[in-house]
């Protein structure tokens, strides 16, 4: 029976991905979730409590996937512009979860904000990898491993938040695309750090 | 009658400006838009042509309030810092134009952008002048101007697009909040620029 709520759990958060992803916090519907994981509605409630926590547990996982799979290892964080490259595919090819934050950006109110201390904590992780590379001498150290972290996720990110302001901003580039993104992306994070 | 339908066209744009920010291209609707102003609802059709077209206009209108207000002046782009820093103030005192643009990146598919000519030379103009400064050797060329805009459009932007985002990330820090945002941003640029 463990098993098969784990399995329906999974299900639901899979579909809910992309139900929150295409339509966000507000505009997702409990009962397209439900039909798309093939599984009774009432589940939902029963295991993530409602739709605003349900949310929660999609970014968290999504969160934990980008964190595993694109990690400043200590032995990598002396090329902090790679770093910010890898990211950069790795939003290419899963472009939900930014998705997902900038929903959740736009959300009205200062409410609070669901898996908190879990999301907190995986950011906790990239800063304090980010600090021993500070320590060791690979990363500069002239600026806080949060404003390190907070410029590499912001240059990473703004190509896929505002897509026609960009293709308007390099209109009159000879050489653009997303590999000439990526590699403007790489030498601004070397600049940085 | 001509003044008249400036006032009237003024009139619905602003009231545009608020539903749009609101609730974004999808969510807004045009009888809130037209009774905020005081218009008949026709109005906007006939100026406009429709919602999409009337979305265009604003986010246009907000672009050129922006561009005027911070703008990096040919004596000003030895501090490219300062400028990111200026758009940081006006942003905050000015939420609804970020929260356009964001809710523009969301909207689905690879339509064309409405007011595209009149914003590209809104940007265009920009990248003119860091071009100039460029030349004048007061910021780095080692990267292309709209490469440069690029980062500091990105750096002083994300920390409104994910807030909560923001807040998980500095919360170890000793020292957070709008004016510790602001100072890092201006040093981040600085090292860039």
């Amino acid at each position: 029976m463990a098993w098969d709520t784990a399995k329906t759990k999974q299900s639901l958060l899979d579909a809910a991905v992309q139900e929150f992803a295409e339509y966000g916090p507000q505009g997702a519907r409990v009962d397209r979730i439900a039909k798309l994981a093939g599984v009774n509605k009432e589940r939902i409630y029963q295991y993530f409590g409602n739709k605003e926590q349900l949310f929660g547990h999609v970014i968290d996982q999504e969160l934990a996937k980008v964190m595993a799979a694109v990690s400043p290892d200590p032995e990598q964080c002396d090329d902090l512009g790679e770093y910010a490259g890898r990211l950069y595919d790795w939003h290419t090819e899963n472009p939900r979860f930014l998705r997902l934050l900038r929903w959740e950006g736009l959300l009205p109110g200062e409410d609070s904000t669901v898996m908190e201390a879990e999301r907190t904590a995986h950011y906790a992780e990239k800063i304090a990898t980010l600090r021993r590379a500070q320590q060791a001498g690979t990363v500069t150290d002239a600026v806080a491993p949060q404003h390190l972290l907070y410029a590499v996720y912001a240059l990473a990110a703004w190509w896929f938040a505002v897509p026609r302001v960009i293709a308007m901003m390099m209109a009159d580039l000879p050489d653009d695309g997303p590999a000439a993104h990526r590699a403007a992306l790489v030498q601004l994070v070397r600049r940085l750090g």
